[in-house]
């Protein structure tokens, strides 16, 4: 949690490098399993982000918002900062479950072009938040609110549940979880994902239709050598 | 958890002293995040007590039973005590994950007129629970069973997921949690909510329309004076 | 978690006395509650596993798997092994939270005739599973990809979840948790169940209409004399 | 955690009824083991509060401290409502692990005559709180620092660790954990204690000799009720 | 947690096979990360299990006990089993934080020749344990009593802390942790052990003397044909 | 945890560049919480890391290591980079709770000079690290051991529980917790902690004298004013 940059609270940046948006795109189209495979098994936040509502799948650029615990002062001056197409995503200093985020807090963020939330943190206000139709991954649902007394950072480099994201990094997230891609390497990584995707029906197929991975990988050799024995 | 006077052990307590129902209801309408910013920001019980299905919000005055772990025998002795709209509230002497409560006695609790269930422990029969409209907000959901041993008591004070809870209080749930409010201080808190929610639909309205939080409350003047610093 | 016996690394075995049919398909039909009391409060695998998605419910016989952290080669080692009615119960060597099994995995299992699986770490592509309706019971949900590398071992009694698995057991599961009967004693459990389920259809009546717990069970007696006090 | 009464937030309440010293020495030297016997096995906080270093075990008197998360401010005034014979208990309005104590204002605290500090949070320069011999029961170890911003009260009910704490209660605090004793019943628990002390003396040197606690407790008859078989 | 036999509850076994007294005493010596390693990294029980003081380091063979949660009952019940060389293993069927042991069952305890407590629950009068020289690893500390009004068995397989361990298997417990080696094995792994300490001297005065590991091992070669790359 | 920057995995940087060696010492001497606090309350890795044994205070350069769950052969790689006066931070790419490290490593890192190891997992031979005086802050102890089969990566900027390190970057450690100062920072902050330092004396001799904070600090005005308010 938190920055890693001791010298930069209290600062907000107004001009970030947004990744590619169409390699943004085609990432939120694979998924974030995928895209995690991609870029070599890194990048994702950790497995207690979940969705507010199943069933949600986006991808965006990264705002970013530091926050203190029990204190959501700086969401609404990280609403200033976005753009359309963005995904906010709120560190907090230290761990706390309080729901920093509601109806009125999404009503703007829509308003400003805001994708999803992903937020390390509570939220609340969850069944307004599914009637509009404004996804939240976050640690946890709370009503307990917060108040507006110290200052953070925003499009700061932050620590999000385990996975560092820079400002204008490509943000994919769906039911599976929430994976960071850096912006300059979204372009190559869209591209890897796209040719693992290519390969993946018609394995399904196969698959479906009864052949073993096994003997669609070739594994029976490399698990004798590797000392697997059959017994009755 | 468990009790906070130790010397009411097995006592039930038949007559108790209910909140204003018409407050009672009132305070249901604003919903537990509401109703806790009016409470002054105490009164919740922790994040990790859920619904067992989504949607369900009600409100009603509690009545309160303490059991022990692995032991739901007073289940059936709090069941007598339930009077339409009321909202059993159950705590443990230690913590428990068992499942403490089912189909059968929802038939029961829902026959006695209650509301719905608030247990810092377990439940059971989930799908079932869900079919008969029966709302419980709990720890976990847990196969396990209990057995009927031990005594303990109905409507004293309890400790449940924090929250200290008085036979009588108006308990307030929803999909963003729990929240207790004293019986005494029910239909002031009710007004309070009241005020803030009529607020909150202009709010919303500007909000959604791409006025930013940053000038609605004349936010930019303390935060520069905070230290606020833009740069490029 | 784990294996029991530590030497039988590396091993596949390829028959296994599976249990009674007719019984496994009795019990699922009882439900993970019920079948956990017929069984004397035992054989239950602990509440953090959780269903993908609500309301399956699936009874089956037991091929287990034994894998080692971040490694899920013995997945498709044991897709082999699957014959139709078949849950597989797959554990770990350590705790680990990464994505095993996906929608390939489910499309090989599924073609071989498997109903569930249930596995002590992490899944992904949860909303192709839930499309598909092949149901999975799991500790998290993670994009988080795994290698193939180290081998593990199928059809040997593993600890899953806090409970053992022998091959052949059967497995119970659904809205309220995982339960597994030992093969040899699936008949008798499915007769206990029966009886059990045979009276509560009349005790739900009975509550719904009015009639307490306290009088139907004559629980006032025994409650009089372990002490309980009414007091005003 | 926490306070129990919503409206007493910013208080300072200056007279307290404090329990009876003799008695609050008394349970000090029965041990928290002992003491939470006598109560009838409640008044127990939860296992996760330990102490700094080993071998300390105190008793006193209890000043209450209710404070926000990362905000030691009342700290200080907490201080200036220390008596000789006191103890300092801590509650948090919600969970938080920041570091809210060390050795400036364990200084004080002695000065003050505090015999010790109950936090259900972090503290830090533990080892030199070791040095001075202040004892600490605390929830975690943490250099993070806090901030002095946000009142809370001091000499209020509160919520720690799981008990509902008086001002003037008894604190009973050892390697075993920390009990509560209500001040209007120190005396009468001390007298429970006192007896049960009497009565282990003996015991443990039956139990030393080899004498089995099922003849001393005359077991053998009620575990043959309960159904217990013995088997070869 | 809990008994892997669903029909033994109630049960005390009174003649069990213990594994090799000389080979448990050797197992002893090499402590549980050797005997870790001798078994194939199999045995061990989660790393939760702590010692109540730091420096005991024993080895012995299993007796086991399976309890309720808050009932200690069979603690007695199983003393009577213990033969000196014994280690008792404690599990408990469902989880629990309570103190099921103290000074009282260890001067029993001792009396009947135990060499320690292994217990996936809590203990308590752990000065006093510690003043004895009676060596417990638990889950946690805690001045929680229990009560004694239900059945459990003695001398059954066990759960515990997520391990198997049949009555008569050798335990072998440092401050590294706790580790099972079934009766039947402990001549072999103890063979094993001692082979394995045999070249650990040597490879110590190497590496203390300035070798790498790297040179040692012959890793090198392996390490680039893995892919690894040094750049400046 | 893991790394933040997806396309360094299998890399050893051989030369980095390091804090100064006198602002690196400094920073010992004040402790991790008094730099915590000299850094602006950053820079601190979360408190579960804990020392394996008590009064252990050391300062250092950082070389750090990305591992894999399991897999401790990047171990014997980072060895080879460590210079006298290095502190060694290990980071895996998934939470892992296996003992990675004992006494043959310690042997080998004591013999290039490193002066610590602090890792996001488990060590073990921790009475034999005891007696040879090399400290480690740890998540937890295990004496599981780990295989070498997957590489990772030396001296690239890991997340380590919670914080990011780069190498080169000035660790402290103590019993308060372990704290991180980026090498470019590492004078400035030093200077800021001395400045610190110099006032602590002067106000832990007036408040051992009995001055209230209240009134060293000047604290009774703002709080006035802040609402508090005094009753009897």
């Amino acid at each position: 949690m938190g920055t890693p940059s001791y010298n930069q609270l209290g600062i907000v940046k107004r001009h970030i490098e947004r990744a590619d948006r169409t390699a943004a795109e085609a990432l939120g189209r694979f998924g974030s399993a995928t895209v995690h495979e991609a870029m070599g098994r890194v990048g994702l936040l950790k497995p207690y982000m979940r969705p507010i509502y199943g069933g949600a799948a986006v991808s965006g650029t990264a705002v970013t918002v530091l926050l203190h615990p029990g204190d959501n002062w700086m969401m609404h001056v990280v609403a200033e900062q976005i753009r359309p197409g963005d995904i906010v995503v709120a560190a907090i200093t230290a761990e706390c479950t309080d729901g920093y985020f509601g109806d009125l807090l999404a009503s703007s963020f829509m308003a400003r072009g805001a994708k999803a939330l992903v937020i390390d943190a509570g939220v609340r206000d969850v069944r307004t938040l599914t009637e509009m139709g404004f996804p939240v991954w976050s640690k946890c649902i709370s009503a307990k609110g917060t108040i507006k007394a110290t200052i953070g950072s925003v499009n700061i480099p932050v620590l999000c549940a385990g996975a560092l994201v820079h400002p204008g990094d490509v943000v994919v997230a769906d039911d599976d979880g929430v994976v960071v891609v850096p912006a300059s390497d979204a372009v190559r990584v869209a591209e890897v994902a796209a040719r693992r995707e290519a390969l993946e029906g018609e394995k399904r197929a196969k698959l479906a239709s009864g052949v073993l991975g096994l003997d669609m990988y070739d594994m029976r050799g490399p698990l004798a050598e590797a000392g697997l024995k059959y017994v009755d």
